[in-house]
């Protein structure tokens, strides 16, 4: 995950900062489907992120998904030699904040065509700074689920306080009641997505409960806790505060709910211990990558500003540029067809994240 | 909840600052029942809190519940005249934070013995800062549950970004697995403290998700959703950033496994904040109130200092100040019997806390 970094020696390379260059990934040319209708202030946020972002990265190129008169505000501002680096994929159709998820199975919405641009290969990957469950949604119903994955969680960079060390958290909203099952699945995806980004093996795996010592938590954590025990790297339960001290466990694995409930406490906390100063957001995370799926989907915070949304694009095209050998899974329709079943099943039981 | 609060705007009448006098509270005798083997650090910081407690409020009592050699360091730091105020009970067992909560119904244990302290009406009200679980546990054995309530919650009070203003959350570690009614009973305990302990009606309630839209969260919070349309004063869904932006709600109810993660996250979040400047905590409670029993119960935090233990100390003899008038109700032996049954068989559901 991108972040918006304040201490320089927070940073590894290939994290890009801010707007800052995207690191150690390579700069050849990469395209992402934004979706100019996803935020609270949308389409405003996008069209100045995405700016930001052709600014500091000369291979990105963008396919802005929305109505026309947004992407022309993105075309407008950049030099005729860079309007040949944008395309406007014209689609009217938004996923609001109090719409179902399952809106986002339409095709004549921003979300679900940006995840299908995914899907048929036209763009490397997504990034929306709309709804998580909407994109959740999209994401599934376009790409499928990467084989044995049935809850594709979102995973979030959280900065400790140990120079240079985060923790990734999941889920932070991708899906909300869990099983066992899925608490196992996330621990692998989140895994491997920590060896991706950090370059190093073998991260130690924490489950988030209500207190470090076997036995704690509700009904779920507690078969949980000895269904990890045969886990590489597993190193038992963490609390909520373990997340940010960073001494425990590199990947912190939850359900969905608990995950967005602490991720916006902590952001909370921020807010409030720097009030009056400078709203400093103190490395926090804000945007989240979802994981399990075949393709690169990066998911910002509704409430995500320009600089957000840029880093979002960032953290997308250097994901993009790594990955770009594991294309052929994207479009396999068999997968697409019994993801979109499976979707409207659980919609129904789930209901609306 | 009594606080560390640093900003003095921060307080209304009857909150007590650190070690400070106990406010508009009768300053009238009470008598506390203190666990000497509570605490990662017990009994050194509880003999020190102590100490601390006893020397700004001249009405207070304590009962020194554990081993003698710790009562006999504070009785040996006080003056001939101030020893009258403390009396020993010799217990030598400990519930460990390893510990079953469920040793905790073992008398030879300094919580139950607390516990029981307040049962027999030996002391207004008991104080430890160990682990959650083993004093839910020893509060509910010894002295019964408010009538219609199950699970009884532990509140903790946060700070917002609006100077003077707080918010109550609960559950922050009573009980894990939660359902509707529980949900409900939490979010009617919550209101009588609010109301009790602000001298305000009419709370503004919230119930913890992941969004504010309806319908948003886990099964048991949709259909708590519902369920708490006709609860007066509901405002709806609420996300984790609420509990301190103060903008949505006063109460804020959830499960005792969410809540705990989340008030551990918002620790570790000021925690990381203050890194290197202060260590303040922002006002963030370092204690819990138990709700749902008919006694007065404060919950330290298990990593409390001395100041968090003399801070929980007042807030206990505040609430028992405020509260004498329903004493009557403590010794009530057919509740507690049949609360000694319930919490055995719902240990076996629920495991340790």
């Amino acid at each position: 995950m991108t972040l918006k970094v304040t201490r320089k020696d927070d940073l590894r390379a290939g994290r890009s900062v801010d707007n800052g260059p995207a690191g150690d990934a390579s700069s050849g040319p990469v395209k992402i489907a934004v979706d100019l209708l996803g935020g609270d202030d949308a389409p405003a946020v996008v069209v100045g992120g995405a700016l930001q972002a052709l600014a500091v990265d000369p291979g990105l190129r963008l396919i802005l998904v929305g109505p026309p008169d947004a992407a022309d505000a993105v075309i407008r501002a950049l030099s005729p030699a860079d309007r040949e680096r944008v395309e406007l994929h014209a689609v009217s159709g938004a996923v609001t904040m109090a719409d179902p998820p399952v809106r986002a199975a339409s095709r004549e919405t921003s979300i679900r065509a940006a995840a299908h641009a995914v899907a048929v290969g036209a763009a490397d990957a997504m990034v929306s700074a709309g709804s998580s469950g909407a994109t959740v949604t999209a994401a599934v119903l376009a790409l499928g689920r990467s084989s044995g994955v049935r809850k594709p969680p979102l995973a979030a960079w959280l900065p400790t306080v140990r120079p240079g060390q985060e923790t990734l958290l999941l889920d932070v909203g991708g899906s909300m009641d869990c099983t066992v099952a899925v608490l196992q699945s996330h621990a692998g995806l989140g895994t491997a997505y920590w060896s991706q980004h950090t370059g190093q093996a073998h991260p130690r795996i924490g489950l988030l409960s209500v207190g470090r010592e076997p036995g704690k938590g509700d009904r779920v954590r507690r078969a949980a806790e000895k269904a990890f025990a045969a886990t590489d790297g597993f190193v038992g339960l963490v609390e909520g505060d373990d997340v940010l001290l960073g001494d425990r466990a590199d990947v912190v694995v939850t359900d969905g709910f608990t995950g967005n409930v602490l991720l916006k406490g902590i952001e909370g906390a921020y807010r409030l211990a720097t009030v009056g100063v400078d709203g400093a957001s103190h490395g926090m995370a804000r945007a989240a990558v979802m994981l399990g799926v075949p393709g690169v989907v990066v998911v910002c915070h509704g409430a995500a500003d320009e600089g957000d949304l840029a880093s979002g694009l960032a953290e997308a095209a250097r994901l993009a540029r790594s990955r770009r050998t594991g294309r052929a899974e994207h479009t396999r329709a068999g997968q697409r067809i019994r993801a979109e079943r499976d979707v409207r099943a659980e919609q129904e039981q789930e209901g609306n994240r």
